[in-house]
């Protein structure tokens, strides 16, 4: 983080100048909520005529402060303010400027992250990815119920409020659909982060452990695997052996603070930390303790990993194993010339904490460290920094993810190797972007 | 989080019979989004007829994944699910049953975030508290920069992009308005934890170190201060010392993984972590170096704090100390009756990490630990639990945090005798509600 990692002399932002300290134009401000058209202001800072339009304009209170900033720090000082507008508060927005987007996929059945976008490891709940197999429920809590029965002493419901009366867990977790990056283990076509790979997002969840329901209802001996089912349209459905359910598995009622997401499962969903995102059964309404699996469609004729090599399907294949992506730079992006970038990205397991990710920028010679964002949360998004000069020649960049059972993160080539062409569930390979000279960055196969 | 914390057998919840695997009432569902009145449901109960209703409005997807749910689980399972729309996924928002506010206070110069309804640690974007003290201003991000001047050996300029280019950080941290809690340390009179002490939240700040920037500017031999300015229509500023600024300060572009929101400061906004709310920076556009401080407005006839016993102000009091808050129960709540609750809230320090939180049910007389949610980050609210039977009987609650320089939080009582009634800034007295035997929960002073 020290100047170092930035090479040269200032080469990013620009000399100010007294000129820098003029107001953006005012002349349209208030009737447009203090929003500045850029072609006017740049008229106006030719006109020059800054004193008199800014007094103009400026509130009384505006004004005082101006006077006793400018007394306090010298004339060369901006005298310009940005006149406010009192917004209804109630529950906030984003900036009307602001247009990053999930990316709906064909059919509407799920959209992704915008992941070259985003910062830090929480995803905000608005753009968290959804996958959905019969549309979104509109589901009023007040009737709805989590029922738990079979091999139980006593069948009980539960409703949203009976759910936030028992003792609660909060864990920030990545959910990743099984099938992201389906399409980049057969080519390189998608041209973004969020094309590639925006089928996983990261919250902080809370809700109630199910080891705690479990103790309520109380399992019968040689119960095994549970049934758990969504209130959705496609009520879908899959079987959970009960170590992971008496492990770390709990409803969510709560996605970063509030209320879960409807595409997210609201009012109540499953979380199990590290497992594909399909068994994280949204719209939870019955759990049904039993002795085998239940053999439902979502694990039979779906979600059950065809390995193109053998002809044969791998079934329960239920971890996420050790993954990374560079989101900055990443496809579709056009660096503005050579210089100081900080490559950064994201990666996560489902098996255990992440250890190290490595970084490649000259397309798997030579491998180096990055940093990993403090703290490194098991089971979540972890954010990763690596200071870059670019040279302005072509370049192959790529990330590396090791995680704390030493599994590391394989390339394409050995997948195929071992699996065959395109896993349709479960890719985990390392994926390149490339650097041309111009600066544009765009998805590329490496090996 | 074992089941010895929740007395006795099953006392939340209901038994679950045969009946509750009915559907909710499906006639009107098509037509009203999936949505299901509760009258509605109760009536189709009552006339019984499940499979005939269920099976008339099934999609034929739905009615494929019932059948074979159905055969594989028996006939007691639930044939019902809720038919689903495809939402327009581009940026999700809440359900609409969700009507979680922030609260305006009178003026509209403020709002506070519903502490009582969190969980977990991260204050949802929507709800964070907001202090302006000339309306949000509507800044155009392309038009913006932050200058950099004074004692620098390169007075410079940076866009939004700009920083954007420099290594990152990104943190979890509180920001509390120096003035939170000011009526709490006069009256009991405000009846919910978020009118008593919401002006406090929490996000994950991304953006680049002071430091950094300190470094492309050169600070000249001698600086000691720096004015931190905004471009809101009251150009708020602040003298921040320059020790602060090269230690943890940093330029926020992002919270919770996605820009900065207007209300905290779109497009950037200076964060001090741990320091009181008004010196964090909104719409920071200028950064002035010097050898003193500015005495600018806000830190001299306001944001000092009144001492009535003494009738002085102490000035630049940045630091806010160790405090802490019950969230539930709290203020105009009503518990339904007696038996197990979890009570939960939130701790912070902008001094050090918390060590503990210890809680009374007893209006003060015994104290026990309660738990934190791991991990307890530095300058961020700290979620605690406490698992407690309520035995119908009226309670005095409240909860004390220390944090790691063993600073413990004081009694309001304490700070009445050491400073006198009603300091206008900085209180962080200890919290108490009272739970009557009919289970509703007030705001009370204890001592």
């Amino acid at each position: 983080m020290d100047r170092s990692q930035v090479t040269g002399e200032p080469q990013i932002g620009e000399p100010a100048t007294e000129l820098d300290f003029a107001p953006p134009a005012q002349e349209d401000c208030a009737c447009k909520e203090g929003m500045f058209p850029r072609a006017s202001r740049r008229q106006f800072l030719r006109n020059g005529s800054l004193l008199t339009a800014a007094a103009a304009i400026l509130p009384a209170r505006a004004a005082l402060a101006a006077e006793a900033s400018s007394a306090a720090s010298g004339a060369l000082d901006p005298s310009w303010s940005v006149p406010g507008r009192l917004a209804k508060s109630d529950y906030g927005e984003r900036a009307p400027f602001e247009k990053v987007m999930r990316l709906a996929t064909i059919g509407g059945t799920s959209s992704l992250t915008p992941l070259q976008a985003g910062v830090g490891i929480i995803t905000p709940s608005g753009l968290h990815f959804e996958r959905h197999h019969n549309g979104i429920p509109a589901i009023d809590p007040r009737d709805h119920r989590l029922i738990i029965h079979g091999m139980v002493d006593r069948p009980m419901k539960y409703s949203v409020e009976d759910l936030k009366r028992f003792p609660s867990i909060s864990r920030t977790i990545f959910i990743e659909c099984s099938g992201n990056s389906n399409a980049a283990s057969r080519s390189a076509s998608q041209k973004t982060a969020q094309e590639a790979h925006g089928l996983t997002s990261t919250s902080e969840w809370t809700g109630v452990r199910l080891s705690t329901l479990m103790a309520q209802v109380g399992v019968k001996d040689g119960a095994a695997w549970v049934l758990a089912e969504g209130a959705d349209g496609a009520m879908l459905s899959r079987s959970v052996p009960i170590d992971k359910i008496m492990d770390d598995a709990f409803v969510a009622y709560a996605q970063n603070g509030e209320a879960v997401r409807p595409e997210n499962g609201y009012p109540m969903r499953l979380i199990l930390p590290g497992w594909e995102g399909n068994i994280n059964i949204k719209w939870l309404r019955r759990l049904k303790i039993g002795d085998k699996p239940f053999m439902t469609r979502e694990e039979t004729s779906k979600y059950s990993d065809l390995i193109t090599l053998t002809g044969k399907a791998r079934q329960f294949t239920w971890v996420m194993e050790a993954k990374s992506l560079i989101t900055f730079p990443s496809g579709d992006m056009r660096l503005p010339g050579k210089g100081f970038y900080e490559i950064s990205g994201l990666a996560w397991s489902g098996r255990a904490p992440i250890e190290r990710v490595e970084i490649t920028t000259d397309g798997g010679k030579s491998w180096n460290l990055a940093s990993l964002q403090e703290p490194v949360l098991p089971k979540a998004h972890v954010r990763f920094r690596f200071p870059w000069t670019w040279d302005g020649s072509e370049a192959v960049i790529e990330s590396r993810a090791t995680d704390q059972t030493g599994y590391v993160q394989p390339t394409k080539s050995f997948l195929t190797r071992t699996e065959g062409v395109g896993p349709t569930y479960h890719y985990n390979g390392i994926q390149s972007w490339k650097i041309s000279p111009d600066g544009s960055v765009t998805n590329v196969l490496n090996g």
